[in-house]
Order: C-alpha cells, then structure tokens, then sequence
C-alpha cells in the first residue's frame, strides 16, 4: 500500500539508531525535525504546540480545530436563526452553542478542581445547568440573544481551558477514574469528548441550518 | 483553580528531575508511570496504545471510542430504521453509516497511499463514490441492508487503517500538505476528522433516532 518506500526505509533507519542510541524521545525529536507546529500557521496542523505538553498541546489542537469549525457554521446567523427550532423536541442553535460552553465548563470542574460530577457551587449549578441539560427549560430560557452572545461564552469558558492546560502535563492527562459506563476513564479522554462533542452537535446544527424556513 | 496543590508540586519536582538527567522522554516515562494502556482494558483509556507510536496511538484510542459511540447508537436499529428518511433531502441512517466507511476508505488512499484526493480507480470509485457523496444517488441506492451489512462494512475498513497506523510513526502524522482550505493540513488533522466526522454524523443519526415513527 505504501508508495514510498525509500523514504520509509530511510525514517527507518534512522528511528532505529535513535532507539539504539538509548533515547525514549522518538516521537518529540521527529517532531523537531518537522516545522515547529503552532495553531497560528495552521489550525490544521495537529500536534504538539508550544506551552502544552505533548498529548496535551495535541489534544488542543483538536480542540481549537473544532471550535473554529462550529464558529464558521454559525458566525453570520441572525438571532432569528440562533433560536429557530425545527420542532418541538429540538434545541435551538444558539441552545446548543450555550450547551456546549457549559459542557466544557463541567468538564473543567470535574478534571482540573476535581470535584466529583454535579457537585458544584450552587451559583454555578444556577449559570449552567439549564444549558447543560437542555430540554424544556432551556427552550424556554435561551433565546433573544445574538451570535457575539454565545461566541464570548464559548471564547471565555475555552481561556480557562486553555490556561489550566498549559500548567498541567501528559501524566495528568492518564489520571483515570470509572466515568463513562463506570469504566476507567482518563483525562484524555473526557477532554476528547469535550471536543467529539462539539462535532456531533456542530452535525445537528447543519442539519437545521439546511432546513431554515426559507 | 487547582486544589491538590502538593500533587503538582511533587509532580514537578519529579519532571524535573527527568529533565536535569536530559531525557527528553517526558511524556513517555510518565505514560509508563502509570496503568499500561490498552483498549482493552477501557476504550475510556485514551493515549498511547502497544503497536502504535505514541501520537498515532492516542489518534486511534479515539477512533476506537468514537466508533464503539456510532455502533452503540445503531446497533439495534432494524432494516427500516436504517432506511428511514426524516425527510426528501435527508441521508439515512443506513447511508450515513456506509458514507463513514467512504470517507475512512479515501482518508487511506490519500494519506496511506499519497495518492491526490479523488485520484483513485475507478473500480475504487464505482464502490465507495455514492456512499461518499450521499445526496439523490444515496438515497436512491443505500437501503435495504441490514446492520450486519454496514457494521461489516466499517470494520474491515477499520482493519486496514490499524494495519497501516502500525507501520508509521508520529514523524508521518506531523506530513503536511495544503488542503483543508488550501491551509497546510498534516495527517494527523486528516485522520482527527475523520474521527470528529462520525461525531458529527452520530449526532445527525441520535437526531433521526428520536424522529423515529412510532
């Protein structure tokens, strides 16, 4: 299947007199000798960044990827749009963009102050839950608001993300704990979903944008 | 926002220590601190996997917890409920499933095989076009398989990314060429979308699921 294989064989060689040199830093020298990767030349350059951990700064990279993503399917919608629902079970765009701050908000809660799910300030619980758990109230309660609204929830919650990352490294990010269906599950993890999660709600968001009254 | 402040500040002294003795193994030994990952221990156990390099490891353990995601969703889903179309413009679940398969399959020949997006053969074309590009042709052709059919279909797909993820190292996840937007676009984004895709559609199909006629 592979092409190039001179160029395989080449990598090879070389990976194997790094092994035989006794480095365990395989993976973070091929990445030196590649061009330093910031989001700033490309958010489509997934990897490690400067100022996070290597897992750490890559799992960011998706993370800001994918918000840029969502951002490009929502920034030019009128508020009428945000709170369109496409039936009476359905959140509206702007819900799910409010859903999706709140989520990374909890998720912040739970894996850098470690508090156990759902145990949060009351202050909190009344900011959040409504956007957490959607449905009928948060039908009811988020509307009227335009685009600029929600991007700066999404943009303040992700700061937060963003700096307590970059104090915190790949051991932190293996810390497990029973989670999803009461399995181990690490810090990579529920950030991974963090961002998963962005994508199959960005997918219901296109699938009402194509179905806007005309 | 930390709490276990002595945590971090052990933690540190430790990373440091590995740093002075000049390793530049950090997040290797810090892997190796803790639990051994494998998937099967937890697919919640996301990071560097047996058989992989560290980076393409940690991109798989997300594919393999997003795909048990999607197979979770529509494993109980009958013949009908894969056919079922929400409405005339809308893909079936069933032809949702297929077209993941599509995009996985072109994701290998364009990053396995470096071959130019929409390059391939044509007997290449003639099975994987249509569930690739959904649409009128989609609707039309995609139905009437049960989900054994599809979950076949992902799998042996699946199989041959493992297989071919083995052979390379993080140095080819970092290979970038202009594509997204004609913005420089390294492997390892190609292959976190094709991750965040099934996202994305799991959230369409969970949107359809809940429409089901009753």
């Amino acid at each position: 299947m592979i092409k190039k294989t001179n160029t395989n064989r080449r990598q090879f060689i070389k990976n194997t007199a790094f092994l035989t040199a006794g480095a365990m830093s395989l993976p973070l020298m091929n990445f030196a000798e590649t061009a330093p990767i910031t989001t700033s030349d490309s958010i489509y350059l997934i990897g490690p960044q400067d100022g996070y951990s290597p897992h750490v700064g890559a799992l960011l990279s998706t993370m800001t990827m994918m918000r840029q993503w969502v951002i490009d399917t929502v920034k030019d919608l009128t508020i009428a749009q945000l709170d369109f629902q496409i039936d009476e079970q359905s959140n509206s765009i702007g819900a799910m963009l409010l859903h999706l701050a709140a989520t990374e908000k909890y998720y912040q809660l739970n894996t850098f102050d470690e508090l156990a799910w759902g145990t949060w300030d009351e202050a909190i619980k009344k900011e959040w839950d409504v956007p957490s758990m959607l449905g009928k109230e948060g039908r009811q309660q988020i509307k009227g608001h335009d685009i600029n609204y929600y991007l700066a929830k999404l943009k303040d919650v992700r700061a937060v993300t963003e700096k307590e990352f970059a104090k915190r490294d790949d051991d932190w990010l293996m810390k497990s704990e029973p989670f999803f269906q009461n399995k181990p599950t690490n810090n990579y993890c529920k950030w991974f979903h963090v961002c998963e999660h962005e994508s199959n709600h960005r997918g219901q968001m296109k699938f009402i944008i194509k179905r806007f009254p005309a």
